[in-house]
């Protein structure tokens, strides 16, 4: 039986004209035409039927997910982890059976931190009693000794607070931070900002002034059990404790319990080693351009993640739209005037030497790169694309504006970037990211909550086709 | 412990100016001048330090989410069911306790429709041998026998399609309308309207011709087992045959399934009844205006919801918003010149008489409602705001499509409405809706899955105080 989807005659020609094979072949001719002419630019018109093409592909399916899936599946993708390695392996094998025009690897030297044996946290109290809490330790920090480390409790919310308690208070004991993320910030990027350094500078600030340890509230809006790891790092010169985040509900137990016994003792056994220096790769594969195959437009995520987590939003998901949108525009046909390449960076989470390996690599050599895009907000619905640095180029980038707003994203302005790409834009690239809504990104991330059922299928397959509209925008109009 | 949330000085003051008391004391003396001349407008700056105010108190909790859970705790809110009423009665606790200041109830006659023993549906086939299949009559339908109904099944894509297959193959059979939602839109609620007309209409579209009874596919871009209700009608002079919805995942079996065994055929029993009219209730709440009190400024969520779920999204979403709006402009301080106004209109998925009810009830004699905003799209993050009819609204409200991008929502268009003061904006009142992301609302929509939980209580919240900030924006302007 033939499938009528419309009862409306002129809906439905529409309808055939919009999605099915006649849209193709006119939309072929005259998309045919301007990629075969590098010097005319794609018109509002031309690419809203890019767009119409990518939007029926793209959508009739959700092969974001489906990508994001196979890397998950994996587990935990810690740098340097075997883990991390078999991504790479199945990622190189996932852009080859889609058919990308060069699929390769480039050497990336990783620390290898272990977690080691799962933390034990206790709380010990003669008001309260002993009592489990749930901590992890920060990637990078050392080890507790084998009995562990039990010693009493300060609660600070500031650098300033533990400066002026000194070494006088601080010295012999844990020093907990429980500064909660801002919540009355629109922007939980502006609120994890505040609240993660904590996490990355608490142990030296708090070890200048004799603490044993430090226990850090974990970065997230959420109330729950799950702490969030993430990386800390060691000044030079002072001594190096160990250093757990703590989960939000047992920071406010604490934090209350603590006011009613000042006493409260804290039991900590980690058992995290780092290995040493091991070699790792990023993962690049391409759409070579047509007309100008060394200049560059980049897309990126990274394959790397926590360990408590398969890291779905963390960043299994800016790996598979950059991915996807490779596949949409090849599928549909289209060929970029400019080379489209997807780089899935290694090691974004623990120092970034992904990034700097990939700008620095001998095979840049000769290559321009025009246009670096991060994908690593995680996989939200897209609100807005954020890009470059100038009103020049947003004047001059308009169609893709206005056909950007037909696929809901209702906003462009200067901005955009991430780790992995700043090493090329120091380097003079323009940086760009496709803006998702972050509002919950945040119950997830470095937690054990970051799973595959976290991110919405459809909302990252509208990730992955905003991608590919603006990739191969650029790709045709260059910068 | 004092708590010093920054660690650097400016920053801190910063912090201090704009979240604490002297922000509180400086912006309360702008706003009472402001709210003491009535010819004095909001210019942006003005209403920046509103949206502050509104944003200390709003973000710092989530109240929006606790006054859905309250809502949601009662289950199903079936129009005309003891549930409904018992919403009714806890809606005026709930705006009492938050001292608005007006808080009273409006009759208004609804149909009494109940969905009885929980249906059974069966695939019997000799090739497959016999299948539980999931299905819920749809609202309004009449019952099968007492002994249920059997019949060969014609699935059909479209009303075109029924026609052209017509008596000859119909009569006597199950029509089966498997059309999905289409995913290649980018608004779900487009797809949803296509879709959702099969069960509107297809049951006495189908009837037409000799049908026994329709199965429609659920509206839902999710493949999985539960099915969607939502209201059908009859059409006059044709026969009233029962209607179910079947779940997406069921619908493709049978669909797959039907092409190696077209003989297969389905069982159905459902007990549903019409109960006839019974009297409910709109429930309202208001902060009177102190200026011009007659002049109306709504917004409206529904009190009822369907049956399967306790309609977290759908619609106490939109009803603990409206509530929590107006708590924040009370909480703030904020003195409207003109009467805020909170409706929760009951009945609106069956048959919309709450909005009619409103619209024409004796106490509206005097009153202008200026604008109606209808909050009846879920719970997710605001995106936008829909308002008006005109560029000259659009350009006039200027201040407060900038102070609405500062939290988040980056456009203001023409539009927005719904069925709920539909008949207000035939009498010439404007409509307006804060537009949130719906990708995920049709998961849910109608469902067993529309659950609490699936409400992020942040993008709730977010979406109350987008609201509090536009209702008190036109308040202070008018129109």
């Amino acid at each position: 039986m033939t499938k009528h989807p419309k009862s409306n005659l002129v809906l439905r020609i529409l309808y055939f004209l919009l999605l099915t094979n006649c849209c193709w072949l006119f939309g072929s001719q005259l998309i045919a035409k301007e990629t075969g002419r590098s010097d005319t630019s794609l018109t509002e018109e031309k690419l809203m039927l890019v767009a119409n093409r990518l939007k029926s592909l793209g959508l009739s399916e959700e092969k974001a997910h489906e990508f994001l899936l196979q890397l998950t599946s994996i587990g935990g993708r810690l740098t340097g982890s075997p883990q991390a390695e078999e991504a790479v392996k199945r990622a190189v094998e996932l852009m080859k059976e889609l058919n990308f025009d060069r699929v390769w690897t480039e050497p990336v030297t990783v620390n290898r931190w272990v977690r080691g044996e799962k933390e034990i946290g206790l709380l010990k109290s003669r008001k309260f009693g002993q009592q489990k809490i749930n901590v992890a330790a920060l990637g990078n920090s050392l080890a507790t000794t084998e009995e562990g480390l039990e010693a009493g409790l300060v609660e600070v919310h500031s650098f300033r607070e533990l400066e002026k308690l000194g070494e006088k208070v601080i010295k012999g004991k844990i020093v907990f931070f429980n500064q909660p993320m801002d919540r009355t910030l629109i922007n939980p990027f502006m609120a994890y900002g505040q609240a993660a350094q904590f996490r990355v500078k608490g142990a030296s600030a708090a070890a200048k002034y004799g603490a044993v340890a430090v226990m850090v509230r974990s970065a997230t809006f959420r109330i729950d059990e799950h702490p969030h790891t993430g990386l800390m790092t060691y000044e030079s010169g002072l001594p190096k404790i160990p250093a757990v985040s703590v989960a939000t509900a047992d920071a406010e137990k604490i934090s209350r319990w603590l006011k009613e016994d000042p006493e409260i003792r804290i039991f900590l056994k980690t058992s995290c080693q780092q290995l040493g220096p091991v070699v790792s790769h990023n993962v690049i594969g391409e759409l070579t351009g047509t007309k100008s195959p060394k200049e560059i437009i980049l897309v990126g995520g990274h394959l790397d993640s926590w360990d408590l987590s398969p890291g779905a939003h963390d960043d299994a998901a800016g790996c598979a739209v950059a991915v996807e949108a490779l596949r949409l525009i090849k599928d549909c046909g289209l060929k970029p005037a400019r080379t489209i390449r997807a780089v899935l960076f290694m090691d974004e989470e623990f120092g970034g030497t992904g990034g700097r390996a990939y700008a620095t690599a001998p095979q840049r050599a000769g290559e321009k790169h025009l246009l670096a895009i991060e994908q690593d907000q995680g996989g939200g619905v897209p609100l807005g694309l954020a890009v470059g640095k100038t009103p020049e180029l947003l004047n001059k980038i308009s169609p893709l504006t206005r056909v950007l707003q037909k696929l809901g994203l209702h906003w462009v302005k200067n901005g955009g970037g991430g780790v992995d790409i700043a090493p090329l834009v120091e380097q003079g690239c323009l940086a760009g990211t496709i803006v998702p809504n972050t509002q919950r990104y945040f119950d997830f991330h470095h937690s054990a909550l970051d799973v595959p059922e976290a991110v919405h299928p459809r909302e990252l397959q509208l990730q992955a086709l905003a991608l590919a509209l603006t990739l191969y925008y650029f790709s045709q109009e260059g910068i």
